[in-house]
């Protein structure tokens, strides 16, 4: 999540949906799939993607996950269940805006995974797309490793309404599954805002505003894929389409419910973040004030002392205090008073 | 109402509706009844949330109080009761924004109450949840304590038109008294701000900018809470179900109207703190300008002083003035005229 | 128009339309009646206000005027006139944003009357709710004086449409009557900006920001109370209720141009404010930057001339120029040499 | 263009409509009228407005263009041809906002037209409002001279369409003519707005943030006026009336583009202007910066110097370096190395 | 892409459509065509534009290129195509917003070509206009050279769907190879963009204040040219026009997608170029505030020192110090300890 603009690797002008595998570096692609109804559930792990194809007309829920992307691969399994080249396209080009399309037979679903894996001990951003189709799901990720294991454990053990419920209800899972890790994500970092506000009001130490600049970017990004993404839940929600039941679309709104509340929160944050980057440009600027108030104030004490200790070092012949018993301890406690004279002076006046 | 992140306790990917009950610790449960019609009214305490399930199909409007959220109690009302599974987990799960859900049967509306309690002397921030039935209402509330007692003091007594009217002049009414109390809290902040503002005219002190920086935050939040509750009660006032009548609908339009005022009230006490602010910061670096001027022009009417008696402080064997009789005295009246026509120069120039 | 948030004097958590006349102080309420058609116009002061219920079922069309709020009158007239108990609230409470409410048989428009008052020689900002019936007009105002004397002249004269038209001329004249002098309101502010604009070039004296603010302030004010009119004006003119002839409806669409004139002045004025505010703190910091810049050179002027002098005031024992004939006069005039050269200097750089 | 606000003369509460000429000051009116269809063209300029009467009826089409306002001339053709007492109104009180009215038999369109007038070498801001019957257009302006000189010509050599279409194409004409000379008024002022880039760029000399005031404050202006002419043009080329034939519409949506871009051009500005304004008062600080740290550098460098003169004017009796041979000498080489030291040091730093 | 505005060369108030070729230079026009069904393909260079008006009713797509624009050249092929004069007009005036005109029996759209010229080495950034008929497409460029290039490959060697499809994917091909070239623009300035933030991080060198702006200027040109061109593609997608197919639509909702994300991405940069120009704004201060308080506290450290050399150089006849063997020693010691001090106290602070 470090830098925002990903790069747009497609190759200009070029017909869309051509090979484009050739400038990826060859990677290891895993698939999964799960087949399952209220009765029972296969779990299988394939080596090649044809084994998925006899799943196709299955009357059970069928579940292919694929992690990593090969455009051979994709294209294939989009020949085989019939997906436009467009979709195809889109799920192997990266950097895609969350959106929802309808194709009548299935509906395609892009939408950014952001969660903190475990196992890399670092959060994992990768395009998830989704297309959902009469009685299959077919999810592909960028990258190994998911936010998917409660669910895949829901089928496994047939607890809950999972195993009961239809494609369109897997679906929601996984919809879900990615938006409640936003509030993971979301909570990590509330715990970072609130850490740096405790500092800047200790101490307004140098690289801090660099993180806030660093968070405000990163709630930026969120808010970026998490719009649009309000809209892909609504757009499913409202969807007149057979393949989404009534029954599953009141879970569809409490994930859009969700969504929303994320945008509040990032929204809150974002507010958050400018109210202390306004704390903290006020709070350098007045400890700078500071400085230079108490600094000011102590060489202009001096400014007059400096000046009588210059009068009476002039060398005219006739300056009778010079020949006075007494005169230097009387100058050096004049100078005293004066000095102290100003010191109160500017301590009641609350300058120093 | 110190930090605006709630953080989202649910098990992320966990089935919705799964028992959460293990992470709360045991707080006790007071679950108080009031069952009424024009000409009787019965109020009572219960011991165990059973009690309350005969009242279901009573002719009469019923109204279930329960303060102090245990998943397995709502749970129980709920099954009773018939209510979605997703609102009782709405209702348990605190932080939710507020809503309004049209199920058919019933409405589900969450929102936030905000008061002044006397009997722990501070502000009490909790989520509210009321389900409305044809006959009935059930409310759930976070904590001890609500706004509700001059509600139960009306249907006590049967003046007005509580008891006449149904369920719905009910709910009405606790809404009412939520939003009544929203004023209490933007009459108390409102307070807040103008004594802040004769502060800043008066004298700019220190800690100031964090209190508008508060208040700002404080607004900011209880924004965040009306807004979309002045689109729930919009929801209900035009609202199609049977469960709402005409005439209950007009005084929805008025609690409606409260709401407008409420949000125009505290969208103008945000722009007074942002004026404030801005007031603040000028007064602040108006201060810092006059002392580094008066300062300066201070230090600056020295400098000559100072340079004059460094010129007769040299060590030439031949400078006339040094043997001049009055030459000191001479010169002393010139540093005198110097330094009295600076001042007069600056006096004239409103630089001192 | 000093502070903007007026307090809610209501009880809360009350039913509405309690009494609430014990905590306001005892004030004349003048009640004036207007009865007329095209040929005939009756006018009366009334001592009670019962003397008015005769004129609900007469043809005529009249007009009942209440200067200052008894909620126990209004309750009267409500009673006898078949109008709502929210309406009557609303016009017992002051501080209600500008609404129209269309009741079927009548409608309740809120607004706010401001105006400066030759008779008190300040600027009158109170709550006036008018009641349009069929052939009856009911106007409620907080404070005695209004700006409604040209419309009585114009009745008593029999000139012009007034007397011809019915009970919603009559309502659209008051209505037009409050938004006309709006303008004189922004004009008298209009003349305070430009005086401001014409001061702050000249010279940007201190308290400026604080009337800039206090001006934005009224603006905002007046910006609040202008909003809702326009909706509420444009309510009337597209309402579909018969109390609204359409000839009528051409007359409210100019009310409509006016208010919609008016906000763009206010925002007009806004905006000027804002650039006013900009450019008394750039002239302020200009201000300030000249004059520290002026000192600055002023003092770097003497410092090497001080350094010199510091030189040879050096006690060593060989210092060849000490001996010289005319060392004194040649370091003297060195220095004027530097001290002219640096001017000449900061001069070309235009940093003097 | 000077000033934002223009005065709203009209009285206070006075009817609608009432004479208004005695405030205004004689001025002369001048009439002409254009009366043509494709085979014949007749100009005149009329003495007596009632000589413009008998056009009324007549099958061709008549352009009535009155420069200059006299409430009673513009009554009496108001009377003649039957138009609104509001729109009469409309047309004698300057300062409406554009807009567009349609009364059934007749539009009527108020704009301003702004264009630089060579004869009098300045900038001519005035209302001016068309009426569009059957087949007649009537144009009031408030002073002499306007933008249709070009119109007036195709009329008379009979070249184009104008001859051939009716007078919604002659309206299209007008308007079309007025917005064309936006676009030189904005030419005019991006070639300002380059200038005062180019001089911002060179040196940010001091009155440049008032003209960035000033052009700020006619983007303002003009964008006032534009935005509702967007709606005017737009709600003319959607309008059902039968006063706007369709072929006229497609000529309208082309003057509705220009007003887009219009637009546009002034939003660019706007932005550009805030841009300048940001370089400016960044450039002016990054001056004053400058010159502080040139002069704070140069003063800090002499302050050892003087320290160390004053150390060898001190008057002890036994300070060895003052009996050396070279003991001066050397001090002077001391303070010489000192002060390149530091020169050297800061330019290393890039301080000075 | 240096200068936002274009200036309107259109004479103001003249006839639209008439003559404006003698303001313009001659200068070579480029006239291609390509001819093409499924089959087939014919491409041509034309020397008078008259050669492609037998193509117009031929059953195969053509596909006319016209690059350089000369009012006479679109003319004749307007009017042999029966296009629209406004449409001739917009096509020769350059500086048009994007924008799409649906005349039914042809469809004209306007917008930016914005790319990499290779072969001039520099950002091109001309006015293209596209007529699409039921069989033909006629593209009009301001320049030699355009992104088409492997367009033109593609029909050539025929691979793909583009000659199998008709006139509305050839236009959607020409649409989508001009908002790829945009993401080849925004990935070059993307690169500027996170260069300067490198930059800025390490050192805020003085013109990069200009860089930001000239990039944010950059942006909201862009803005302002793909803002239409969204809407643009938007209305074609969505077009019950017979012109375009229902299976092109897709391919157009793929390009609406595009232009959305590049939206979304200049957003991005905007934002990001606000963040870089804050940061440098900052740290500019903060560089300045650090050379300021590290003068100052250097100053300062000299001033008490320079006071105490003044107090031993008093020529008082009595000043017992001066007479004490090792008083210079002991006065130099404690300067030394004096400065050592107040180095250690400023330290401590971190004022140093």
């Amino acid at each position: 999540m470090t830098r925002v603009f990903k790069k747009f690797s497609g190759k200009l002008g070029l017909p869309h949906g051509a090979d484009r595998d050739d400038t990826e570096t060859k990677k290891e692609i895993i698939i999964t799939i799960f087949d399952y109804d209220s009765k029972q559930c296969r779990e299988k792990a394939l080596d090649k993607v044809e084994e998925s194809f006899p799943f196709k007309g299955s009357p059970t829920v069928t579940w292919i996950n694929i992690e990593g992307i090969d455009p051979k691969i994709v294209q294939k399994i989009d020949d085989n269940f019939g997906v436009h080249p467009l979709v195809s396209e889109d799920i192997v080009i990266s950097g895609q805006r969350p959106k929802m399309e309808d194709y009548g037979d299935y509906i395609f679903i892009v939408l950014r995974m952001i969660y903190f894996s475990v196992k890399f001990n670092e959060i994992i951003d990768e395009q998830t797309s989704l297309i959902l189709g009469p009685n299959f799901v077919i999810s592909f990720q960028e990258k190994e490793g998911d936010v998917f294991d409660p669910i895949r454990q829901r089928i496994r053990e047939g607890k809950g309404r999972l195993r009961i419920m239809g494609a369109d209800y897997l679906a929601y899972a996984l919809l879900d599954a990615v938006v409640d890790n936003y509030y993971a994500i979301l909570e990590k970092r509330g715990e970072d805002i609130e850490k740096l506000e405790d500092e800047i009001m200790a101490y307004p130490r140098n690289g801090i505003g660099q993180e806030i600049h660093q968070l405000k970017r990163d709630m930026n990004y969120l808010r970026k894929q998490i719009w649009p993404l309000r809209e892909v839940i609504n757009g499913l929600q409202r969807n007149e389409s057979k393949l989404i039941k009534k029954q599953t679309a009141i879970y569809l709104r409490d994930v859009y419910d969700h969504t929303i509340q994320i945008i509040d929160t990032i929204e809150s944050f974002r507010d958050m973040l400018s109210g202390l980057h306004d704390i903290y440009l006020s709070s350098i600027s007045n400890k700078m004030n500071e400085i230079m108030r108490i600094l000011t104030v102590f060489a202009v004490i001096f400014i007059p002392l400096t000046f009588i200790a210059g009068v009476y070092g002039m060398n005219f012949e006739f300056m009778p205090e010079l020949k006075w018993r007494y005169g230097y301890f009387m100058v050096l406690g004049f100078m005293a008073c004066v000095g102290i004279g100003m010191v109160v002076f500017f301590k009641k006046k609350h300058w120093l």
